[in-house]
């Protein structure tokens, strides 16, 4: 079957704006806005929501409201609420306020993990592997996102081999739920996301795939395309494509959760998602991180949204039909 | 064969920023400085240049040194120089200047034909017929282009039915050597691109198709990718992604002619263009039109374009790597 027109089959979107997004901005966005922008997302009918990280307050401001969001959102049994857990205190606190599901991170390339996690590697995974425990323990879902997967900014590519060796670590040591592959800097190209995502599936056909691309090249869309011409069917966006990385100047973010919804509905995929709400939702953000957002469908509307014609058409059609007339 | 590996399967690509790009902007390009960027584009390995338009400077200003550009420039003979034409004076003096090839345009919509062309449809393709037979006398290719193929911002879809009743016109009646469906405002996408290419090549397989994409809601690559899947070899886009549509206001320029071909190269087709080269060219234009361009490749520099470390990366490499000594 040809990827171009879904024929009805289901797409799941995870929402990572309010943890990837908000992080990078400079502004607080007040906790009861996070609330009201949750609440709507989950009414809007996104899978999953990524709602914050349970990060130390001192290193990522944005997020230091974690518990309050998470204990005040209003719960969609339909929608998974995520949050990201750095340590074994973190994963202690996302499970002490509910989460669904925890999201733990490290770096497929060694310079990168070592510039945003300060530690190695072995380091990292070492540190995951307690928090799986704790998550285990409670029986609380884990989910590992492995940065990098499709290049480092910093050592460019990075083997596949190495991407797979964690990933296994992932799936048989940690026993994760879940596995998303991080293209961190958009460096990921639609033939080798066909590539690594079809040698993922053919191998760990049980684990819940999800991959998170980032528009910085312009490729987002095209590497969706491919991930679900190989079977993919869980993506990670963001409401009006908040987001970006510090080790990657220029680097614009995450793929629109907006403009995938869009795209891939007209291509006849079911995302559940609706999307005159979910605008709605990115609508509000301008004005609470004080800048425009890369989304383009906020810009432009969805295809269908018309424009009326000039201000002097109707003198225009009669001097053209005019023209017709014998003289 | 999927779409995703080019597998050295070679795509045209036709730069229209110099016409489709410059007649949008507001600061007139300096003719000189005009010449300079279609010669390095010749060198780049673009296989056809829109140059100019043979219009009224009355109309576009822009282009009103539409004789010298095309006089000027040095002629490569891998590379097929086009012009717009919108009438037979046009015509002849595009001819005059030894364009190879004339473009001339219409619309698949009534409403955006009459307000951007001033005429109703039929009244237009009399007039292309009229510009074909001056073209045919002096053994000029024709390619005609057909705007608002994939829906008009003022009427929304244009039935499939209306957009190949003109294509038909245009091969059969006025004799054209190559078509171009143009997505003037953004509007398509994959599944409707799929199927309208297959459907015109089984139709017409002998005539030059070429896509004319807009990035407006994010969907020009994947447009680009599924119109290859059927079969498609011939792209316009733009450098920088200069151009926009004064009917819809938001709309973004054409599909970025870097981006295109770093994600298409990276996928392994080959289209004989120095990308470095054409980056080259790209980078003097803000200077030129005096505003920043919508390519995210010149910010973000190609996906292996690396970024430094940290400052302080051998430090924290060191006190990550003491933790594991025993103390």
């Amino acid at each position: 079957m040809k990827p171009w027109s879904g024929d009805g089959r289901p797409i799941f979107i995870n929402e990572v704006g309010p943890r990837d997004g908000f992080q990078v901005e400079s502004a607080f966005v007040p906790t009861d806005e996070k609330v009201g922008l949750i609440n709507a997302l989950s009414e809007a009918g996104l899978s999953k929501i990524e709602v914050t990280a349970f990060v130390s307050p001192k290193a990522i401001p944005a997020l230091r409201d974690a518990e309050v969001v998470l204990n005040e959102i209003q719960r969609n049994p339909d929608v998974v609420y995520t949050a990201l857990v750095p340590n074994v205190r973190g994963a202690e606190r996302a499970i002490e306020s509910r989460a669904d599901e925890l999201n733990l991170v490290m770096s497929a390339s060694d310079s990168h993990n070592l510039s945003n996690l300060r530690m190695t590697r072995e380091q990292s995974f070492s540190g995951l592997m307690q928090v799986a425990g704790v998550a285990d323990a409670s029986e609380v879902r884990v989910n590992i996102s492995l940065s990098c997967a499709f290049g480092c900014p910093m050592e460019g590519d990075v083997p596949e081999d190495t991407v797979f060796h964690w990933c296994e670590r992932f799936i048989e040591e940690a026993g994760a739920n879940g596995v998303t592959l991080c293209d961190t800097t958009g460096m990921a190209y639609p033939s080798q996301v066909a590539r690594m995502t079809e040698a993922f599936i053919a191998r760990w056909p049980k684990t819940e795939l999800t991959l998170h691309f980032h528009n910085t090249r312009g490729m987002g869309l095209a590497n969706i395309i491919a991930a679900i011409d190989s079977g993919v069917t869980r993506f990670d966006a963001s409401f009006g494509g908040l987001g970006g990385c510090p080790y990657a100047p220029g680097a614009s973010g995450n793929v629109c959760t907006e403009e995938v919804v869009h795209a891939l509905e007209l291509m006849g995929y079911r995302t559940s998602i609706n999307l005159d709400a979910l605008m709605g939702v990115s609508r509000r953000l301008p004005s609470l991180v004080g800048h425009d957002l890369p989304s383009q469908l906020l810009k432009a509307g969805k295809r269908l949204d018309l424009h009326a014609p000039p201000p002097d058409f109707a003198e225009i059609r009669e001097r053209a039909l005019a023209r017709n007339m014998p003289s």
